[in-house]
């Protein structure tokens, strides 16, 4: 029986981590999760899991329930993270927590020698080094829980490292995949939440459209696996069904192909290092008709080269690429700057702040701080430098 | 340095074996070599590589060149493929003699313990089960050099056995794919020898045209990897990239993808158990464009169906299958038949024998022969029944 905390669980892959948990009962038991404010999932869930803890985030709610309800101790708030993923009774983190907040309760359980489901990808974008050596230090595994990095993951068990030229990370294109690049000036909100494949928040799906998203893996991909910038490549794959490919030195692809579903990645990363129990039996290659690869247009997704260069610059650039990210993101969906500024926005803060190259939280930290107020101080009236 | 046979030269394995040689030098050595009849280009081999031995199987030329040509012993016949894979020098033997005649030097090469590169898959189809027994008793290693089960093995020594629930091979769909289903009757046979992608000689090309091909090797990977007929699926795959493709009880799948080139599991399958070293640079997943897959036709490819059911039947049925196909390609290239006659000849050729279950040499042997006189007693003069 594996103990599982699962922060962040009224996202994507929460629902998805709890298809697992309800497919393999006899295999895990929750024994924490956290919620924002949707504190009726957290209800409905204390009465299906009866997990030990529960933490509510939102400040605005915290002490709402007390210390107990329903049989199940409740705290609050970053303490209350903390709190949760370091029980005895917790062997696997699950850290779903949008954006770098999530961060924090994940060292925590680094700390706290727990195996990490890295499901949160500016942990790694942000604090890249810091967490490695963390990870390196207390001797945890970690466990990429994203689609693209958990194929990698898999694929790179499979082959000896020095046999590996490059990997490539798999892209949808996004939503303005096959819009005449003279529209993306003018795309809507609603226009930009429309993704074509996987159903996500508005953010990462705003960070889809313009390969933001992408940007951000690669650099996870980058301290995940070790591999340098060159040997990391992104492909436009309009299918979303194959997930990673590693090409060989002697002159092979690996392809990691799959009904795009959350469910498969989650239940590696939950299982692993145990193999996945039967989970499908009918998906058969007949059923694929079409995967097709093209190089993504620098035109179209400029963050792209954006986020390499951040990569390669190394040091803070990657958390400043994504706190300005962030920081643009907010004010696209406010409808303050146009969808294609973000990537002008993430360029310009890049060439603005001096790059650190820090080794610990507090320098990474004070860098993304640095880049969300530089982002809000000059665009957030609305000023379309 | 490995020692090299290579059984039948001129063809296209052949001309893949020596580009590998040339490329690795420092690896391997032509010990010795048959070709049926192109003596030119067995000089040209004698000039360039020095072997030991060389082998000339035409009966026409027995005792040509004397005993010693430029250095080199030469051998005649059957007894001189014999000899020359017997060598001690020899330490891997490339079975790329075409047909049936493959098959005994092949089992000579398995008795005298050298590693087998196996490119003849008539040796496995008809006589399978002894083969294989053969192969158990002095323990060699059969490594298969066409492109789909070479793809296999690799991709196969990357899952635990009891992980994967189908293997499934690729298959070209061949000169008549995208032909009308109502024009197949009268194809002709330049048309049939018109092959989409690979480059190949008259009779695999003819049977890869009606998945003829792709059923021999649906029962060669039976025989090579022990995997029921109900877990080998065949998938049409017109760019011929993705060479083999195994699914996993987890939902994944794990595709092997590489350029077309014959260089590639050839070399792969000379230097197993070691890995190949760098041998391309620039092949990446941009340049792939599409991967499409869809099922077979039935109607457009009957002889597929009635492989799977020759394997089912097991024994001789599938020595029958191969020789009554062997001997309905002849008619079809010397215009005895049409094209749409050479799987109901099978059919017809399997309905009528008796299915033995021998264990020897000899009872497939037999099989063998029964189905080529059936066929050719009742179809030589061209009576199409």
């Amino acid at each position: 029986m594996i103990g599982i905390s699962v922060l962040g669980i009224s996202g994507s892959v929460g629902a998805s981590t709890l298809k697992v948990l309800k497919n393999f009962p006899e295999s895990f038991r929750l024994v924490s999760f956290s919620v924002h404010s949707n504190t009726k999932l957290a209800l409905e869930l204390m009465d299906e899991f009866h997990p030990d803890f529960v933490c509510i985030t939102d400040e605005k709610q915290t002490g709402v329930w007390g210390d107990k309800k329903n049989g199940t101790y409740i705290v609050y708030g970053s303490a209350g993270l903390d709190e949760i993923v370091s029980l005895a009774a917790v062997d696997t983190v699950v850290t779903a927590i949008v954006g770098a907040a999530g961060a924090l309760p994940t060292i925590t359980a680094i700390k706290a020698k727990k195996k990490i489901a890295i499901a949160n990808k500016e942990t790694l974008v942000t604090f890249g080094p810091y967490i490695n050596r963390l990870v390196k230090e207390y001797g945890v595994s970690m466990v990429p829980v994203d689609s693209e990095h958990n194929a990698l993951f898999q694929l790179l068990e499979k082959e000896e490292r020095n046999n590996i030229r490059a990997i490539t990370l798999t892209a949808s294109g996004g939503s303005f995949r096959d819009l005449p690049i003279e529209e993306l000036p003018n795309v809507s909100i609603k226009q930009a939440l429309n993704h074509p494949t996987w159903s996500m928040g508005p953010k990462i799906t705003v960070d889809s459209a313009g390969l933001v998203n992408k940007g951000l893996e690669v650099i996870e991909a980058h301290f995940l696996f070790g591999f340098s910038y060159d040997q990391i490549e992104v492909v436009i794959h309009p299918e979303s069904l194959t997930h990673g490919i590693i090409e060989t030195t002697d002159g092979a692809c690996l392809q990691y192909t799959s009904h795009p579903d959350m469910i498969y990645p989650v239940a590696h990363a939950l299982f692993y290092p145990h193999k996945t129990p039967k989970l499908l039996t009918d998906r058969k290659p007949h059923s694929w008709k079409n995967l097709s690869f093209r190089s993504p247009d620098p035109n179209r997704y400029p963050a792209l080269a954006i986020a390499f260069q951040a990569g390669r610059t190394g040091g803070a650039a990657p958390a400043i690429f994504n706190a300005a990210n962030e920081a643009a993101v907010s004010l696209f969906l406010e409808e303050k700057i146009p969808f294609v500024q973000i990537p002008r926005i993430i360029e310009e803060t890049l060439n603005e702040l001096v790059i650190t190259y820090p080794e610990d939280w507090d320098g990474f930290y004070e860098k993304d701080q640095e880049a969300r107020s530089f982002v809000n101080k000059k665009y957030l009236k609305g000023v379309h430098a």
